[in-house]
């Protein structure tokens, strides 16, 4: 069994940016040539988060919609008054949303759906250099 | 060191479905004869999700009525008027909470509280035939 | 390659009560000698979980106020009126937000960002003695 670890670099606009990595996570999953195992996806920080959808223009509508609802971008959070970055927001929702997924993976694919694509969620106020780990253990 | 791959089929009913998988998770565990390691389940597609709770039909409904405050599904999403499928609430329900739950084992159980059972949240608006992956890695 | 299994004992207050486990969690990676890998941080029992957030006061703060917001602690819950714990909240804010974390490491360092650390959500209305697994995949 190996451990692999390779990370994804991008950068991002903020408020939110859901951006699909499912053709770079796939890349770097082919190019270990590992056929069964599990694939970890890791944002490092605390306003970004990895989630899943049909990565389709309404359903990242309606996903801003839905994070907005939950956690509104133009209240004040106690973060905000302290700190004056006003990401207080951006942190709420990375912290339900979560930092980590984990895929299996069988004859060197994951197994995901044919309309569910793995999307990092940029939540912060301002555009940002993300750091994405993707961690593969198989064989 | 092994990897072991399996998978439960299950048919579900929609809107939302909260099926009990823990026995099933379990069965295939104690086939595999693993002792230490971790489990991962992965519901396949973006209408369904994992997550735990104590499995009894108050909670099974205190969790539908937080779905569905957080979530209506009565509301129409901008998913719904492309796509015609009226599931836009499940897609986003399921994004929130979540495709993947890793659980360790040791002695061959799983490190489950008594009041927790691994639960499979159908949240599309139909019956389904879902693919669940059982990932083991373990020794 | 390894699997070294761990577990964290401590004391909570209900209510929530959002405790920082980073440092317990460092230490056991730390003291296992492993360089890389990942590690899964998994919370026994089903009104806990398991986030990562900035640990300021005031996103503390935040984060309460949050969860109150989505799953308000003086609203009554079917749960509650069939077994009389009066808890039904803490579950429900529990399978929302998620038991299980895992967090890649590389070079014996946890892949975590400077302002983001590991927390224990105790959800219970009160005060609990918490198990939490953490178990180690590397080499």
């Amino acid at each position: 069994m190996k451990i692999i670890t390779k990370e994804i670099r991008l950068s991002t606009q903020g408020n939110p940016d859901l951006i699909n990595i499912t053709g770079k996570i796939s890349d770097i999953l082919a190019a270990s040539k590992l056929k069964q195992g599990n694939l970890l996806v890791f944002v490092v920080g605390s306003t970004a988060a990895i989630t899943t959808f049909e990565y389709e223009p309404d359903m990242i509508r309606d996903m801003k919609d839905l994070y907005e609802k939950i956690v509104p971008s133009d209240k004040s959070y106690a973060h905000d008054e302290t700190w004056g970055d006003a990401n207080g927001f951006s942190h709420l929702r990375a912290a339900l949303q979560g930092q980590s997924l984990t895929i299996p993976f069988e004859k060197g694919q994951l197994c995901l759906g044919t309309w569910q694509q793995v999307v990092l969620a940029e939540f912060d106020n301002r555009p940002r250099d993300r750091r994405i780990i993707v961690h593969m253990l198989g064989e």
